[in-house]
């Protein structure tokens, strides 16, 4: 028995011990090091080998939380005190625990933005730091970046299936964890959707903020009417009713009495498509041409496709528990990689062959081509440091140097959400199809082809 | 641009705004209505309509933390500063926001212990509540439990799979976001999982961290036989080495020169039946006997089982991405219904029919029931108030009154890990297999089936 409730929430102050102990123990061998000088420094790069089946694109996003991590990231005493005392330790120079107190995150940090559209190997953070720093924040920058990106990749492909139409983030209830929902609002939020029920998600992130009400409500009254009288009541300028608690026909009817202030009524089980077309009828006869039709209930890209291309007359989707747990593709391989080795002048470029898992050496600048007509055409992946090619754009910027941040850090989730929606517009048609979709377009540069021959060479 | 990075962690300082936007709405309009009492009680119940494809049984899981939220929810100045201001809020009654301030959850709560074994239509949570109140807690307690109940439910499977052998939770960089690592990491745990990678986590909660080291680590020197002398150099009573970065059995004999202290080789690639097989003769041959073999790499349940069926000698499990996600079923659509609403001693149980969604009124009861020799046989739902079935062992209890935490409500996390290992100990051989497995054996009590025909008339 115990007298205290863990909430087991993570705060700032955990940042220090966020990450997997083993991150720790390399952190301690790594300096205790004759053969490194305190110079030495590696560059990895945090990239996705291959797409999850279904997905053409990926959308990047988790930056914004990750700089905050690095910017942040310290050991407490308490955390030090932890550690100290775990038996593993029990043979690490006391030093090391002195100097975790210190520690702070002085690495450059080059990444590409959120909201970009991003393909197969391209890295979307490059880290470059002394060894121990850069190895430590791995297990964090993963699963922050992993999670959004997973979730703005799912959420893009709704806002895609959507059309024109509204689509509201539903999804906090069965995200894995009210955290995780806030992450998943956010991340939906960048790739398109247009709002959220999440409130202080939508507090945080300054995004708007909707809701209607639920069955337990409607269930309250004596009657139907009742409520759906109280519910306008109480919200005369913003009064959208569920109307599938008992009948949805006769819901309809009895909502048309709220007259023209009727914002709105939500559908959330029954056959969407014919109950939409029904209700429209139904409220247009009662000259509610102006009041609209909100979708709910295990809604995803597939059935808002089909819902739109039957006809169904419904102008909003209310999206929960498909978008916040990427149903289909529930998890996202991204990996960390050593990529490049330097101490001083000597810098030794890294690659890893293995049964489906090469990774490309050295740091990488990621360039973006576009047709003509401004189409995105392809990209090519390349060493950072060889020349740039004719008319494509760098996506890496630096966003970090030496742990201080840059302006490009302060990335606005406005021009985060505007990224993603120019790269929606401007996307090939072979990558528009939700599924039977072109393989990603990405290239090896001249020079990092080279360089891996080069390296293969000397690995076989 | 912004000058301001939001790292959009939840703390308990969040908790008044942690919900779906409906929930403040609906609960301003309880408020205001003059038909319902401040006396007007409700109960909601939290439970699963139907077991997820792949599941023959859930492990109740997150009642700690909703227990902490339901403790510590309250609305800030800046909260209802925040809600005031939204557009939706602009006809609402100030005194509302007044209330906000005040607000405390002051409801009764009944609930199934964490770790406990439970099936389809058992209320996990029983929440007895003024209607506002309880209306208000709905996507947290939903979020908080659908989460670690799901969680916990998949690593029950890996724990079985396992059988003796060591299985320790690996997948922090794949949950959703930081945050879910964390709660996974407590899941598993109760579920029976041995340990975790997860440091701050393992910190929280007092459970085993583990860990050895990254194939960066390895590549950081310039030969592996160098990588393994100053890991164990570093580690000398914890050294286990990751043996796969370049060949796995030059590694594995490579690894034996470090003499009877090696504790552990870990294979996280290749065939990992037959690598287990060939390092375990070379480790024998060099007369390491007890030197002992982990593996990981995209395990699940399945792998495991098919790894010991082919008698792969594992001796420990690391498992990431499939357990942290719950990867097959990634979702656990647990619902918070409305089962009584009550004015002073006028109780209306409610019920609610549609297609595939019943809801069964009234405040229910759980009871267990074993055979002679301790198998679990069956359990029966009944309503609350019935008579106690012979021989049967209710599992909701009560944990809070008023408001007030009832010592029940502090369980141990022992506690909770030996409740589901007795429940998987005496697991009917039905609900044994991982695939082809039984149908749920919970019925339905007598008064709870009057209750619910006596309700269907007039529903009809």
């Amino acid at each position: 028995m115990t007298d205290h409730l863990e909430p087991l929430l993570l705060g700032e102050g955990d940042y220090g011990l966020a990450t997997d102990l083993y991150q720790i123990t390399m952190m301690a061998s790594y300096r205790a090091r004759a053969d490194l000088s305190p110079q030495a420094t590696s560059t990895f790069e945090l990239f996705v080998r291959r797409l999850p089946k279904g997905r053409a694109f990926l959308v990047a996003a988790g930056l914004e939380q990750s700089l905050a991590y690095l910017r942040d990231l310290r050991f407490s005493d308490e955390d030090v005190a932890y550690l100290k005392g775990l038996s593993v330790f029990g043979s690490t120079d006391p030093a090391f625990f002195e100097w975790l107190r210190a520690f702070r995150f002085e690495g450059d940090v080059d990444a590409i933005p959120e909201g970009t559209l991003v393909l197969p190997n391209e890295p979307l953070v490059r880290i470059h730091a002394p060894l121990a720093q850069a190895q430590l924040v791995e297990t964090f920058l993963l699963a922050t970046i992993n999670a959004q990106t997973l979730i703005a990749s799912k959420a893009a492909r709704v806002r895609m299936a959507s059309q024109g139409r509204t689509f509201v983030d539903f999804g906090a209830r069965r995200a894995h964890g009210f955290a995780a929902a806030m992450l998943a609002t956010r991340a939906a939020w960048i790739a398109g959707a247009d709002g959220t029920s999440n409130v202080v998600a939508a507090k945080k992130l300054g995004i708007p903020v909707l809701g209607t009400a639920a069955h337990a409500f409607i269930m309250s009254f004596e009657r139907e009417q009742d409520a759906f009288r109280a519910y306008h009541e109480g919200y005369p300028d913003h009064c959208v009713l569920l109307i599938d608690t008992y009948d949805t026909h006769e819901g309809c009817r009895r909502a048309t009495a709220i007259g023209p202030s009727l914002k709105g009524v939500r559908l959330d089980s029954g056959d969407l498509g014919q109950l939409a077309k029904d209700c429209r009828a139904i409220l247009d006869g009662a000259g509610l041409t102006a009041t609209r039709i909100v979708a709910s209930g295990d809604l995803n890209e597939d059935k808002i496709t089909a819902l739109l291309a039957d006809g169904a007359p419904i102008d909003s989707f209310g999206v929960g528990t498909e978008l916040v747990t990427s149903r289909d593709q529930p998890a996202l391989g991204g990996v960390y990689k050593l990529v490049e080795r330097a101490d001083g002048d000597t810098r030794i470029p890294v690659m890893k062959l293995a049964e489906g898992k090469i990774t490309w050496p050295g740091p990488k600048q990621v360039w973006r081509h576009h047709d003509a007509d401004g189409t995105w055409s392809h990209d090519v992946i390349e060493l950072a440091d060889a020349p740039a090619p004719a008319d494509g754009v760098p996506l890496l910027r630096p966003v970090m140097r030496g742990g201080a941040l840059l302006p490009e850090a302060f990335d606005s989730l406005d021009a985060m959400r505007a990224r993603c929606a120019e790269g929606l517009r401007t996307l090939p048609n072979g990558l528009r199809a939700l599924h039977d979709y072109a393989e990603p377009p990405v290239r090896i540069g001249p020079a990092l082809a080279a360089m891996a021959e080069e390296l293969k060479g000397t690995l076989t």
